[in-house]
């Protein structure tokens, strides 16, 4: 699993049923490359995160239907940018 | 899921019967790698949009059968070529 | 999907037996790195191709019993080494 | 299988319920870059490990039903900084 | 699927039972780089192979049961450093 800052959320009007209404984050990492993962968790722009990819991504989501290959897994409790390269 | 912007439609008149009708488009990242994906939304070339990628792709085909490692899964409201990295 | 070209087909005397007896081929990008794919489509050296990894490889190869992670999907028809790069 | 250290653990009091109790480690590549596993092993920081990834990491915690890309699958004996590159 | 070069066996007394008593291989690629491997092939010391990764990896070391991301696919004939690169 990887580490993630939540960046802001991201709105699609036009997309795939699979996603249902999941709600979705653009997670950027420690240099500026954004992605876009499902949030079951509940997170704010600002927040460490770890996100889970590939299978275990639409499992994480709560729901192995939902078509997602990044999943916020959960908010890191004391994690900083300095933190993020040992 | 990674965000990527449309370039154009991909032909490829001999393929794997996996893939059945479903439309292929040539996608681009920020940095100008192109990749190939699968289109269940309809999209048009300059359409931001995120993508789908490993078992996921398959299901947001709209099929599991559908053999795709890449699928478009929304078209990005209110996207730019500078919010490509926050 | 990726987009490569197709260099020369590989053997291997010894191999698993998951792989049966399918086709290998040793595929390249546009830096020149090279992986090998099966190839249920019948491609022959400089055909531009696209290839489909992860799970959809499996499918795609005819049979979800074939142990591969890439698979030849199609020729694509017009393409050229001018346009890896959009 | 990749080959990785442990950091330190990781403290996540909000995470997705699919994790249930797994430990879970910051493990750190040769290069610096940090991951977060599921640890089944039960390893200290400085263990060199191999990781193991996708599909995979959810059985090799205990139970597929766990919703991790990345496990940590032995502690390697006999390991060095100097081995990480041949 | 990927080409890389055996460079010698792994151990790890301490490991997940998922592995079962499946040989380890460490395998770099033309850069050095190293990864671990499964080998039900049966592979020495500065063989050129081909691995399999993802959720394929498993099914080619024998048993779907066994958690690996990453198994030697078989031995490649006349392949020497010079080919790597095309």
């Amino acid at each position: 699993m990887r580490i993630q800052r939540v960046a802001r959320d991201l709105v699609a009007t036009e997309q795939v049923a699979g996603l249902g209404f999941t709600s979705l984050q653009v997670v950027e990492d420690d240099r500026g490359n954004v992605e876009v993962a499902t949030d079951p968790v509940g997170t704010k722009p600002g927040d460490f995160v770890f996100t889970i990819a590939t299978s275990a991504a639409r499992y994480a989501a709560g729901n192995a239907a939902i078509t997602t290959d990044l999943t916020i897994g959960g908010i890191i409790d004391h994690w900083s940018e300095e933190r993020w390269r040992s």
